[in-house]
């Protein structure tokens, strides 16, 4: 894949607007929107038409950005009571991924900082810092990904009982990696994140074969996933989240690669739903389970996984959305949690720009 | 529920057809087909129409001797030599469930036994037998749903770590129940299997809150497990698959009720994909995880569950089926299996009409 041919996430070329790839309609339409106003850019996040907890994190930066140069006063106090106002109205839309929140505030504090400065000066100062979030999420997913494709060369894999086993002098004919949600270029600057080893190794010659969980019910992976791994040429096998024990039993899978939303500072982990079932299952057939997030992820103001928020939404993404008829009747009710907490000890590493990281976050 | 007022498998009043309710309609219509031809008889079973390990077993017998009255022969070797074929041909649409094979031969048996016999009298012979098949079920399944009863109301039931716990003296004041595909009235003679205790329970006074895991691809908890007990009163909650750890993790879960398509003679047990899933994530959270099956499920010719042959089906099931549009890239694979194995060991018990068995299936 051409990396650089599909962006999620830009400035437009005048700086007044986001414009963003809208993710609910891929794979079968690869429609851009641009977005000017704040119910706009709020609707795109709690949509999923811009997503990825790194996206979300770059998307609030660049809309708080264009939200700025729409406010008509020459008064700090006001400019600065807006710009907070529209943070926080951005940082309502979803309560689990900390990136949001994170980049959200470092444009606050850069507006908060200069407050001596006239408004448009602090208006430009945002626009950089915003960009400087987008490269270094560039530099982060770049790192992530090289660091990851240790885990597939040096042989830390392991196919359970039964499998395909990796050591340090060969690789494996085929490492099988089974995915959850997506964490490639769309949820990222560029690279992606847990699924930057899978292209990057493919790239480099590696025989690499992706197994997607399609991830209901919003389907990323089917829908996501399957579409960056199919365009970038990687070996991949889609199948319903209810089918992955079946795969490790068979010893297709040698390593899990999920991406994370949240880090707790005991090394729990808040990422899409059904990671931990991955985990538990990756736990009971001896298949190492690897976590992949830029540092940015952490949250040490957060304890442990019991301390992340977890997204409850509409039970219509269950029952209807997608679907040509409803799927179940109508007066049934739905559990729809966005996400799951996976305890640190089912992680056998997390990897950020850092490294491959097996203590808790604080050693991080 | 007036359970009596569902019957999804029937002979039509004057024998010359099998009578269905199309259950890939439900839960939006409810529409019944009247199958006289051995095409639709065996689109019906292939795709799902008819489906539920015990109900395919008495609809192939219901089939059989409809087939068999349209042969035209007075020639006992002419005749026994077409019902093989049209048995043959119903037993080639679904390898996994032992049952279709299983009372297919009691309809053949029975007419190789009476060779003597007059044809038309061999005929009333073959609707005998499979009415018996079809009363015998509903002994079977009234039996399996008093005795699953005694878990609940017996205190069997644990949530896992943190959560409610029964004992012989007191009801939990709710208990929750996990189950996956569907094992009610719909798949069997009339009360279910794994649904059975739970509405029986129900119909006692007892609080049971069912977690029902869609089940993916073909959403049977979703369309038919949801339907049935939300028909029944039965309090309910829908999830997606990859949601049952989340589920557990919380404590809401006394135990997972399972039904089953073969038991080998070790007591690995095949049923819907997914269900090695839950049995996994059951026992790391501490839960009990139950199997429910008439002992016609079981089959001692198939020493264990690696001997027993899953079916895999389309990967449209996967990527368009009950979806508006194509959810994923036309071109990437797709693994569809439609069980899984369950091994023996990951089994707290074995329900059948003859009660709670803990042993190997050759115990039972």
């Amino acid at each position: 894949m051409n990396i650089g041919e599909l962006i999620n996430v830009r400035l437009s070329d005048d700086g007044n607007a986001v414009v963003i790839i809208d993710q609910t309609l891929l794979p079968n339409e690869e429609k851009y929107l641009t977005l000017t106003t704040p119910e706009q850019m709020y609707e795109a996040i709690y949509m999923l038409r811009v997503r990825g907890a790194p996206a979300i994190g770059i998307f609030a930066a660049y809309a708080l950005y264009v939200l700025a140069g729409q406010i008509d006063t020459g008064d700090f106090a006001v400019f600065a009571a807006k710009v907070n106002e529209y943070s926080a109205y951005l940082n309502s839309t979803r309560p689990t991924a900390v990136n949001l929140q994170t980049q959200l505030r470092r444009l606050t504090d850069t507006v908060n900082a200069l407050s001596d400065l006239p408004i448009h000066q602090i208006i430009e100062a945002m626009r950089i810092e915003a960009e400087k979030i987008y490269d270094e999420d560039v530099q982060m997913c770049s790192a992530i990904s090289r660091h990851g494709l240790s885990l597939i060369r040096g042989g830390v894999g392991n196919a359970g009982k039964g499998g395909l086993r990796c050591d340090d002098s060969t690789l494996c004919e085929s490492f099988g990696v089974m995915t959850v949600c997506n964490a490639g270029p769309l949820a990222t600057s560029k690279y992606g994140t847990a699924l930057g080893p899978i292209i990057l190794g493919h790239e480099q010659g590696m025989k690499i074969h992706a197994y997607i969980c399609e991830t209901r019910p919003l389907l990323q992976g089917a829908r996501l996933t399957a579409y960056e791994l199919d365009r970038a040429g990687v070996e991949c096998t889609l199948i319903c989240d209810n089918m992955a024990s079946a795969v490790m039993s068979q010893g297709k899978i040698n390593a899990v690669f999920a991406g994370c939303d949240r880090i707790a500072a005991n090394g729990d982990v808040a990422n899409k739903i059904g990671t931990s079932s991955l985990a538990i299952l990756a736990k009971h057939y001896g298949i190492p389970f690897y976590v992949f997030g830029p540092s940015t992820t952490i949250d040490l103001s957060c304890p442990s996984g019991a301390d992340i928020e977890i997204e409850l939404r509409r039970p219509e993404e269950i029952k209807k959305l997608h679907f040509s008829k409803p799927m179940a009747p109508a007066r049934v009710k739905c559990y729809n949690p966005a996400f799951d907490v996976t305890p640190r000890e089912l992680i056998t590493a997390i990897i950020t720009e850092k490294g491959v990281l097996t203590g808790t976050a604080t050693a991080l």
